[in-house]
């Protein structure tokens, strides 16, 4: 007997039936708004991570030499493909490019709740546009997403904050300061204690009283304070630029699920803009469940021409945590509309019949192994058939079949050849 | 700038829309036929493939050694991953177990017309039945698919053979054939000259009058033929099945897309009974489209308890070439059903009625780049929506938005307050 791999899962019927109506879900909110959706491939060259990423995604990396001796990568994300496409049809591709699309992805990394080595994301992913109305278009979608699988905004908020404000904040202290290595200790403070948070920030440039005045910014419930303090129109143009999305997102409908959280500031390098995470708003799912945000440079870097982009990854893992915790997460069970029992020689009979049924556009299973009266009606509960439809050979001498509604057990008999009939989805009820 | 991998493919959306209706369409008829959806990894250990799959495919692997030291491949084939889960749920699974998935798989092999490194199969497969009614659904759904796709019996044919009549055949030889080097050669034979396809016939044991009459067998029209040749059980239980198969394709209506060709032998060493291959019956499409079999043996040698099956995995690439062939692959164009235009300061009313559109489950766009009117309606037009919803200053000062009619160019006004109104599907016809 063989071992899936750790970290790996198989997903079988009940559970992916469950899931696929998350990601159709989630996907169907996407193309409401007018995202399109792509394809990508799973393998890629490595460099297009070692060239740019951090360091932290390129240990995890799933990279190998393929038997062309080139040097190959299980994608451990999707936005670099999404910006190495937009890049190869620059011109052709007309602007804003609204893309979606779902998929796997791995990271070797250590497997617990909610995190494997390979997980699904649905990237949703707008580019050319660096107007305030697409970063609030990101937030509607996953908004709406959320409230379609049947979350409110009691379940869900989305934590906001701004890359730029951000650095510019950084910026405007007297110190020599890493700017990318203070917000990654910003990304971190939630999880780690306040010592070692303040050593991070003391390790990225800033003095213990700088970094003591910082975080006390971060926590500021009137960004005007931000202004006051730095005196430079790159924090004043970074707390327009937020206030400008969440206005945005009030004309979108969904400014009710947002809270500015300067603290929340992602962990990826490539972020410029507004950045926003999703968490439980009930704290039980303790990680943020996904996030996004924009990245105007990324384009630029892949050797682009420089194109505005602003993006959201609902990962699938964490999505189904909330889900679960919220109590709407679908029930994992087989549905079908009809089973056709046939026993004796009546096959030919049966299969007329679910043919019928099946142009209709229903789900409808019939005997293909054999087997006894009882063996398939056990099998038709199992499949939470709604109707069997008997076709015995005591039923064919008198011309009829029998429609048995399962959920009450009530049956009736219909002519042979009046069944199925007219009705688009004929029931107990049509012929009792 | 980077390039994609050689043998794999970027899909875009126009291209992917095409695909999406036809992998969605696939997937419907097996849906219809009671078959589950299932998903499954992309890696898998080695030796799941290494303990059992010919050296042909082995060569083919993208296989490398992990960060934890684990030998893992890219998942060339779905028939192992699933034969793993069969074995790993055999008690708790309900028989038959009926299953389908869609996903890419990989081998490392030369790229050529229809052929890559990444490509797409939907598996379908029952397991727990040895019964022919089994191996007729899987013609049936097949059928179907290809159907529902627009093709017709002009279009496609299924060519039907018997892996263990052939089996059976060759041991009616007295000699000391080997039957896999020999079935191999008859799934060449098609592709070589008959010099060729004689010496491998001899390598595997024939005499060359052997092969010839072996050759002569398998181009007979009547089955009888072969029981009188062999004159024993094995041949005549193998004529009897396939004899049955037919006999249940024709109850299931199918009967008239299947030719019995005892030449199609699959390449797979794992099948044991039926085995059929899809062709194009222009020709045009020169290589066989997809292919399944039976495979009785196959849980058994991993482990399992003796289970039978029977499946087939229509390929996307090769389904995509005889689509084109037959001129029913879809149109490769985006459609959205309203652009909600947007000029001066009416982003809020905007997003209001496109809020309400989307939510009657339309596909809705609007501006999310702050662009002129006349920009706005080129990017309507080139994302085809069909109508366009103006929101403009002037026709707000009127209490008034103007829908625009894009395929005849009408267009009237609605008065704000009322649209979109009761309707579910408002268009220009409703208002002028």
């Amino acid at each position: 007997m063989y071992d899936r791999l750790k970290g790996f899962r198989d997903f079988y019927p009940d559970e992916m039936s469950a899931r696929r109506e998350v990601i159709d879900t989630v996907e169907g909110a996407a193309a409401r708004y007018g995202f399109r959706e792509i394809d990508t491939p799973t393998l890629e060259a490595t460099e297009l991570y070692t060239d740019k990423s951090g360091d932290e995604i390129v240990d995890q990396l799933y990279n190998f030499t393929d038997k062309g001796g080139r040097e190959v990568t299980l994608t451990p994300e999707l936005t670099p493909t999404v910006a190495r496409m937009v890049v190869a049809r620059q011109q052709a591709l007309s602007k804003p490019i609204k893309w979606y699309s779902t998929r796997p992805f791995w990271r070797y990394e250590q497997v617990q709740q909610g995190r494997f080595r390979e997980f699904y994301q649905t990237n949703v992913d707008i580019f050319g546009s660096s107007e305030p109305a697409a970063d609030a278009e990101i937030l509607a979608f996953a908004a709406d997403a959320l409230i379609d699988l049947g979350l409110t905004g009691e379940d869900f908020e989305f934590r906001v904050s701004h890359r730029d404000l951000l650095g510019g904040l950084l910026d405007a202290f007297d110190a020599e300061v890493d700017t990318e290595a203070a917000i990654r200790a910003v990304d971190k403070s939630a999880k780690i204690d306040d010592e070692e948070y303040y050593r991070l920030l003391e390790d990225a440039g800033l003095t213990v009283d700088q970094a003591a005045t910082f975080d006390e910014l971060l926590s500021t419930d009137d960004l005007d304070d931000l202004v006051d303090f730095a005196e430079t129109d790159r924090v004043a143009d970074a707390v327009a630029n937020l206030e400008a999305v969440l206005g945005a997102a009030d004309d979108f409908g969904v400014r009710e699920f947002c809270d500015v959280s300067l603290e929340t500031a992602r962990g990826l390098d490539y972020y410029t803009g507004v950045v926003f995470e999703c968490f439980d708003s009930t704290g039980e799912v303790s990680r943020s469940v996904f996030g996004g945000g924009r990245y105007d440079d990324l384009i630029e870097s892949f050797g682009g021409q420089s194109t505005p982009a602003v993006g959201v990854a609902p990962g699938h893992a964490t999505l189904q945590l909330l889900c679960e915790r919220a109590g709407v997460w679908p029930e994992e069970a087989p549905s079908t509309d009809y089973y056709v029992l046939s026993v004796g020689d009546t096959r030919a009979v049966a299969a007329d019949i679910a043919r019928d049924l099946r142009e209709r556009g229903h789900i409808v299973e019939s005997d293909v192994a054999d087997r006894s009266f009882g063996a398939q009606m056990g099998y038709a509960d199992s499949i939470n058939a709604e109707t069997v439809v008997i076709v015995g050979e005591q039923d064919l001498e008198n011309d009829e079949v029998t429609l048995k509604e399962m959920a009450s057990g009530d049956q009736t008999t219909a002519p042979v050849g009046e069944f199925p009939g007219d009705s688009e989805r004929p029931t107990y009820e049509d012929w009792r």
